[in-house]
């Protein structure tokens, strides 16, 4: 992957938050789309933000996915000086959630949207951003299908595994799965 | 415009949420991307929403945007029948400002993202899904690159003309344009 | 069980559910009210929701309970395709508590109610859908009315032994069989 | 209707949520189900809501919508006293927009569920408890599905119109039939 | 204690509150104020609550305080009963840190007030009941202000400790004795 | 009532609290008990609300009502300076409905209780003072034990005209006594 | 004023935020401050921020007032680009009242603070820049002061205006001089 | 340190609030700022909070960091008795991740600021107060401008050393490096 130029650019603004981006860059890969993965904080390296966001297009980015958490701008900062989609991953937080990560990405002003997905929802970013990609690559757009078909029936197994074991024997391998963790 | 083929797709809920939505059809009107709008309920017209969905591709659309309020449904259920990019705009509600739609909607579980944009947003669900058409179609991008720069320069124009007025004068102004009204 | 044909439905949007579904379940069980168990996506599996929502009445189930978490649109979607009465049980999330799983179900639009519960309240969603098959079945109602005089004496046993070995000593009987944990 | 003997009684906390309430009487009305309606407060009248929930079985109830604001216990103080299924309406509230009516009552404790629907919305409350009484009443049932289809119908009529008439004359419409007003 | 007849009655939606509780009890103790402490359920038990309720004054109780969570009824079914002034101790939840018991308590409508401390301030409940008691008892007045000298004093030596130790030894301290644990 | 020495003492942080508070004093007067009212600011005037506090017992006081808006600290520092139980009074916000109000007065820390009552709810604050006083005044009680019966009646009243004239005419005419206001 | 090298730099997102940011600007002029006061947009001009920010301190600034409202960027933007001390207001939203605005400001990551202010509190934002401006201008602290004494008087006033009227006297003016309006 | 003269005073509510207030003292001495750190508690010891609060200017005190938790009060009350700048530093809290603690300090009421920094943002407390400091002295201001620039050099490096190793190696080192903890 690494000699493919990148379509993707997923961009965080602490390397804290790679443990919550990471299913972002493994969707990705098992889609295999090229992409780069970066960090730029959009308060303590504001310039290197802007040139990685006024860059991106004529870099060929098709989109960005820019992970922030708490008063999150960084997507909102990329979004302001690229015109490529640029989606925003909301990282938990200890004391809201995520809610306040959330509330800062998702409610841009008019002129600059940030496409915003799930709190931790990492691997919706990575999907969110094969789904733009695949717009013009038919290949893409057959992984994301394939996908698709999978998820569907890993579903259905799982229901018909619940259904011939009765819900407490499932339910106790489930827990055994586990390690009794959570 | 009604003569190309629509490249987005703009879906209500209810036609109560058109005053909500109408920014989202203008913008694209103003970038001259060709849309089309209509109304299917994911509760009330279930089965128009699957049709409408599953053959958004087919029919050329290349992106969707959804509108709805409340227990907001609509843009994961349309998302959930179609690998098309699907935008999900919360519209306020009476009793929780739109809090319930918007969590409604941006907390999709793993495998079928909606791209969500800000409570009542509608303008930049419209420049979102013109980012995502634009990706290649170079036309968009310079109408929308234009977009930009007229916005850049109206808030200098209106910086330069609160610098020079003062900000008391400006404010009079400012209320008197808006007839004192709220 | 087995044998009898089912009269309550309980659908999950994945397996990782079933430990926050197990309680209505087993009261169920606890009542002899025969149901059924499975997993059904709302976005993974759209076909698969509506085909168990379309055929739930003439299959004779008589009330459904559908457990989902975050966007959780499927006690909305099931609620969409069928008339019989549908509870919904939000199941916590890691970043929102479960806030956003209670507003996805409750605040549903005109047409197409879901009877929510507490997040996480599995026993009262399980509870709930025997008062409504108690109906027109006297023995459920018997099964149900033996069941809160149950509830109540057991109330006010441990009232009578709280106000027996006063309340340190009860506290530290509490604390021990909990073995500490939390 | 007034012959009829009821089948669903609603009881409200204060005649002050009576006009929060009436979309439950009207598609009850709508529906040919006999209803009872009257006030009775858990916090003022105790003693009456006791006698209305302990009585209404063997009056012939089969379903009961509660109502109330704040910290509204109506629903579970009725649900304490009675094996019918009691459905709860939480009432906007001027402060916290109904947030607090809706966990007041969601929130039941194991043991005791109430059935709620979202905040304010009366019509989907007197939906439900028609979905209950059609379970053994298969003309109720019938008139629920004319309903339905109707509702349907309506979306389709109204999207029709919309694409017919292009979105800014529909609106304009939309607008000149509301009076302008809010 | 057990001979004087109690003035402060505590009571317990569920055993399980009792750990969230203990320190109302455990002040009341240390200010040698007689009290009782008894589980009664608004929901499981409506019966039982009635009867403690309205037969309180009688009792020769002061002042009540009642615990519950979630949809915390208690303190408002208590206080509908009685005239004396219930105190309102909400108990924190998985699922909402008790939001949901803080509203369902203090959101009371008019005429019927619960006087609510906050989320499982236990000790709080008992110092306020405490305060209402010493009205018309100098000597417990008389311990009241002995307390909140005393808990000043403790501040002050802490304080004097900390400049003198200077922070960082202080801090290391605490931690110690803390055993690291949270 | 002027000549009466106070056993209530209202203080307000602001005069443009005094809607939200008037109430409280209404109620007082229906129930005969003197008090004082006045203005104290604790972020504006600290020494006058030390002073009052400070003073409160001497001057006769038995109960004191706090009320305040947003950061609405003067409960708090009001309770901080006196032994009294203090009835904090959360006055609605215009950005977060009072929510602000609600938690700044709640959840004081352990040693210095506020006896907080609902947002806006100033008819409770008067009444839970008045319950407070009437702890060793019987005709404090009886006045309340009066307007508690009349309470419940005029609600069966009000339930007893509903039934008789219809919700539909029983939702006019209340209609029109409110003018169609809102 | 306009003469005077400015000390305090006051900063909208929007011309659209002016009504909620005049009272800052009115205080500065009270206090004989001299300020400037323009707009930038984080989002629509970021080129414009980055200079107005990284030339403040140079350009003389003591300290920055940045007002924007929703995804509220602006400060923390600021922030990012200048050493000086940057008091954030946030402005009031329609949906979410500001509590989006506050979060998207206060939850700054470490290394960039933004000192917050209430929502569409732009006085205290005013009052807190000439509380830094104050530290090495005497003359400046010495207006506080007086601002401070004459607020605790106009305090003190209406205390004793509503002590010599009565309150029903005197919020009968008061509603007299706000025209009945709200 | 001990030495010089504090110019920033840190004062606690408790001690227990310590931990969530070191990284405040901890980037003071990174600076070299002379700091006093004290406890004092608005409700507990409101006399010592007021001295403080009252002699800060006068001790040369340049500006105060005062941290709480709940209802939390502390730097509302000493920001009421100083002109001094006061920076709140909210401190999380176990029901509701300390929401409370900053509204009961962000939202004063017009006339006293509270410069309210992050949740738990001890280090960016200390560095607000820092940036105060540096307006009259220039070492300060130096010192700071050195501590922005390692920041963004440790960000870049951080960069460097991702793009290096390839996400998931770097992954993996960060896991290791925390112990697998958290």
């Amino acid at each position: 992957m690494a000699e493919a130029k990148p379509l993707v650019g997923i961009v965080l603004g602490s390397d804290s938050d790679l443990p919550a981006v990471q299913e972002a860059a493994a969707v990705l890969e098992e889609l295999e789309i090229p992409f780069e993965l970066t960090i730029a904080s959009a308060h303590r390296t504001p310039e290197r933000v802007r040139e990685y966001a006024a860059s991106a297009e004529e870099r060929g980015l098709v989109v960005i996915i820019a992970a922030a958490g708490g008063a999150a701008h960084l997507p909102g900062v990329v979004a302001a000086q690229t015109l490529l989609p640029v989606i925003g991953l909301p990282v938990p937080t200890a004391s809201l959630g995520g809610l306040d990560s959330l509330l800062s990405m998702v409610q841009m002003p008019p002129g600059v949207p940030v496409a915003t997905v799930g709190i931790g929802a990492a691997r919706n970013a990575g999907l969110l951003a094969a789904q733009v990609v695949a717009e013009s690559r038919p290949e893409v757009k057959e992984r994301l299908r394939r996908l698709r078909t999978q998820m569907a029936e890993r579903v259905e197994e799982k229901a018909r595994a619940l259904e011939r074991k009765g819900w407490s024997a499932y339910l106790a391998e489930l827990k055994h799965q586990q390690g009794g963790g959570r």
